[in-house]
């Protein structure tokens, strides 16, 4: 079972950054928040333009993308846990 | 009776998740709120768009989709409880 | 004497719901407000489209609707009460 | 001397309620506010669309309309009260 | 030295209304404020429009207008003081 | 070493209004704030329309303009300090 | 690795202004805030206009731009601290 996201909505796989540690004690991170990274599971079928037609998006299945570290619904489908965000909410693909 | 939703609104029969319980306690559900799942009943027309002429919705009867667990106005018609929502306030199509 | 709602507005007759009580001792409601019932009464021309041209409405007298409990403005007129939204404000149509 | 409104706004002439009292004691009213009533004295020009036409309002001069309580700005000319509303703040034409 | 308003700007010279008095003493004006008045002394090259062109203001030099009484940034110019406000802050023009 | 504003953007050289003083004292402005006066240094290439042409801005270098005490952001580019504000906060051009 | 930024983002490395000290001793700016320069690295492939159309951004790969100093996100890719912002938070190009 998968999610087709629906318009301008992608679903993404949170690539989870290692957490910050020295001998297991966990050091707060009081710098500003760095945006998340995450892979591109599935996208909508894209923007509803004021004429009704629909322009797809820019992002695809597999990229690697950057976004804000709150952004986006988290979703669990198969046991698994994905997020469901606005393609604008994305910041910038990592190549 | 049944309600045939406004415009680009759509009409949603819940699909109640299992309660959490072990033993017959309740176990407060403390991380973030996930998404609900419904069916949809029916849907509206569509979108206006902004010379008049109607769009049709990208769901459809039958489909279940994921929403904000929040979304939607609670309605009771016939006895039964559904809710009627803008279909963007739909996250996703499960498959 | 009527009133003529302008352009995307609805007159409403609020069907009344049955007070909630037992033996005369009122019930207080503590569920989630429920929406509210009423008819069409009258409708406006319609919408007022970006080129100056109208778009009627969807709903018609004598159209059964749900609507949020505290939507639109009570009017007196002839010693009837009634409720005046705009047509977006009704979630949809009983059938 | 009169007001010509600018655009999409309306002078009108208040209808005052007779005020509720018997016997001469003022009854304050408890309820929920109604709207008030008055007459169309001059309209604008109309709305002005996106292309830089202007389409004329709905209402004319000499309509009994309704409208909220609050709405519009109190206007003394020739020593005669008025207020100045957009068209778009009268909810209907009594009829 | 004058202003050439910008674009929807209106340069406007107040008319004073008479200061409320009885033998010298100021009675506190506790009413619902009154929009001012004022004479039009220069208009901007008008509304801008979405496709680039401007559409001429409905307001000329020499008319006097009324206009809410906060309205506007005062301008002093040549020793006068002025207010600059949107001609959509104008109410009516004074016939 | 200069800024050249983008799109709609204006570098103005502010005209610092001589202080208020009387023999060294300086009197505290009690009145309502009035706008500033500038130069016009640098204009950007215009409003980004909706179809994606550019339009021009009405202001040129040169121009001395009025505009709010508040307005725009300070730059300092080559030791010299600037503003930087979109001309639709600029209210006119004094003449 | 680098990061292409989305539609109208731009990627900024900023350029760091000397820190003010006198021997040692940081001196804390009690002055307005003065925007930030950085130099662009990458630009996303335009804007989205209404029509579906993409227009390319104004600036480009190795302008020096000025932006507020709180503008943006910061990311780090390759081990390295940029800025994502969108093209209409930069104030300018520093020529």
């Amino acid at each position: 079972m998968t999610v087709k996201p629906l318009q301008d909505r992608v679903l993404i796989k949170r690539l989870e950054e290692e957490t910050k540690s020295v001998g297991g004690i966990i050091i707060p991170d009081t710098h500003k928040e760095k945006p998340a990274q995450g892979e591109v599971i599935a996208v909508g079928t894209g923007y509803r333009l004021h004429d009704g037609s629909v322009k797809a998006l820019d992002v695809k299945k597999g990229d690697k993308v950057l976004f804000g570290k709150y952004s986006g619904t988290e979703v669990k489908v198969g046991g698994e846990n994905y997020l469901i965000m606005k393609e604008d909410e994305i910041l910038g693909i990592l190549q």
